[in-house]
């Protein structure tokens, strides 16, 4: 086909804060994006409309109309989310063969059977191992005087035997979204996501304990006085990392998991520090107010030091009860 | 008794890296030092030596002729070595009140136990609770020209009702120490120290497990790429602070559990983490070649990224001899 065809319409699973950013990103550069509405909260749909994302009202619909789907989901709910999409493409309801790109923080072996579940099935998919480092993308600045629009973009790594490039406008897509291949084998990209975020999200697990207990024994002042002249660096990504999490803690428990499961199976290591790890987050979303936070809409836990304060509450509340 | 009267002689147990430091410190600045060598290595003798410590022959002549003990010892002796003193102290060998400063890496309630056997034994020991952020102090610039001397020096908070003031000389020897006091209580200055370790060492560790899994994905480079754009101040710290660890791996192992143990203790969080860090460390002291690591004779670990290959070396032969 002639790339002045159609342009590729691309489904999107689900319009969360993250999907609805990448909805944004291709609609900009002539995309059309669709996503299944049906079911959804009225808080997902009206961010679907404010992206302008078409709803439609089945999974059969998404994978009729669509040649490409991007499954942007919490962890937990990667594998459910290929099952409908491998549900709705049986039967033979589609002949082309659909792309569908796991770009979810799972581990390689979830992504694999995410793969199996597909081949299983015997329908006409490619599967690309994606993963996502950075946050949504974010129109930066505008077009003007014929300059082309500047966002604010994640790293999207590529990884497994195909690639979006054999589509009609697959090489324009790939350019959008800035899809990097890092390997031919799936579970490369998943890999490198469980790597990059047990730094930055354990790091912050780390500070969230260090300082509720130092906030319960009256040292916190000395000890970001110590940080501070120690180990700035750290002290500054503490202050700027930790009260981002509170709203996505519950979805990082099972992201915690998948690294718990990725440096045993892959690195070889013991379970036991990052479901460690995924039970400090189970804390913070469960013990205490913080659980209630929602991006946009914030009331605690919005610096350091207050994270400290309500999770030490939150916690001596906890142990009372069980007392 | 005035000022120019003979200076406080200073007991340090022992003499590793950190207590040969404080002791050159301690002697440039004129007080004599003294530790007792019975038993110990000949490498700890020649670093005894070589630092103009006095080699006594027991713990009863440390005690009768040091009005200071400072114990630095890694921290599953900490305990020991306080009931060394205890013991020595007993029978009424000394007149003169001791003052006892644990500079362990220990939680605040095993400093206490620590407390409470001065306390049983009834020996006249003033007990200080103190801790080590950084390295051992070293001499930067010798004195010249009429100068004093300049040294790099690691920052001690000390807690608990007591000061050195009270010695005829108690305030230089703080001085030069530059001891800071942080409170009234006994534990704040333990507990800052697991607060403060948490960070650091937490973070060696996260990054062990991630770039030891990244090389048996074969993503080392990109995870290196991914953060250095990310977060590059995180990448530096990593690229620093994971080569200085193997030879002191097997020390922080225990110092891990003590994290542990205050973190549930005094914050109210599940243990799992930090006994997974633990776990780690245990990991690079035995299973591979990194434990055989010396400081100032380094052959493997001194990257990164050959920490990395080590440890997926060393974890890949502990699964093979599992099976």
């Amino acid at each position: 086909m002639a790339s002045n065809s159609v342009p590729t319409k691309v489904g999107i699973l689900s319009l969360g804060d993250m999907g609805a950013g990448i909805a944004r990103l291709l609609i900009a550069h002539g995309f059309p994006v669709s996503t299944n509405g049906q079911g959804r909260s009225e808080d997902t749909l009206e961010r679907a409309r404010n992206a302008g994302v078409e709803l439609l009202s089945s999974d059969l619909e998404l994978v009729q109309q669509c040649n490409v789907i991007f499954s942007v989901v919490p962890p937990r709910d990667a594998e459910a989310t290929a099952q409908r999409i491998v549900d709705a493409s049986s039967g033979g309801s589609r002949k082309e063969t659909l792309y569908y790109v796991d770009l979810n923080a799972v581990a390689p072996s979830t992504c694999k059977s995410i793969v199996a579940l597909f081949e299983k099935a015997r329908v006409p998919v490619k599967f690309i191992d994606a993963c996502i480092l950075g946050g949504p993308p974010s129109l930066k600045r505008p077009s003007q005087e014929g300059e082309e629009s500047v966002w604010d973009q994640p790293s999207i790594p590529i990884s497994g035997p195909h690639s979006l490039a054999s589509l009609p406008d697959g090489e324009k897509l790939a350019s959008v979204l800035q899809l990097r291949s890092i390997s031919e084998e799936i579970g490369a990209a998943s890999g490198l996501k469980m790597c990059f975020a047990s730094i930055t999200k354990g790091f912050t697990a780390l500070v969230t304990q260090s300082f509720t207990t130092a906030h319960r024994l009256g040292v916190v002042d000395e000890l970001k006085l110590e940080l501070n002249q120690m180990v700035p660096a750290m002290l500054t990504r503490a202050e700027k990392g930790v009260p981002g999490m509170p709203p996505k803690a519950y979805r990082w428990v099972r992201e915690m998991e998948e690294i718990s499961k990725t440096f045993h199976e892959e690195g070889g290591w013991d379970r036991t520090v990052f479901e460690g790890i995924a039970g400090v987050y189970k804390a913070v979303a469960e013990d205490g107010v913080l659980g209630q936070e929602k991006i946009g809409k914030r009331k605690r836990g919005t610096s350091l030091d207050d994270v400290a304060t309500v999770m030490a509450e939150g916690l001596e509340m906890k142990k009372k009860k069980t007392e």
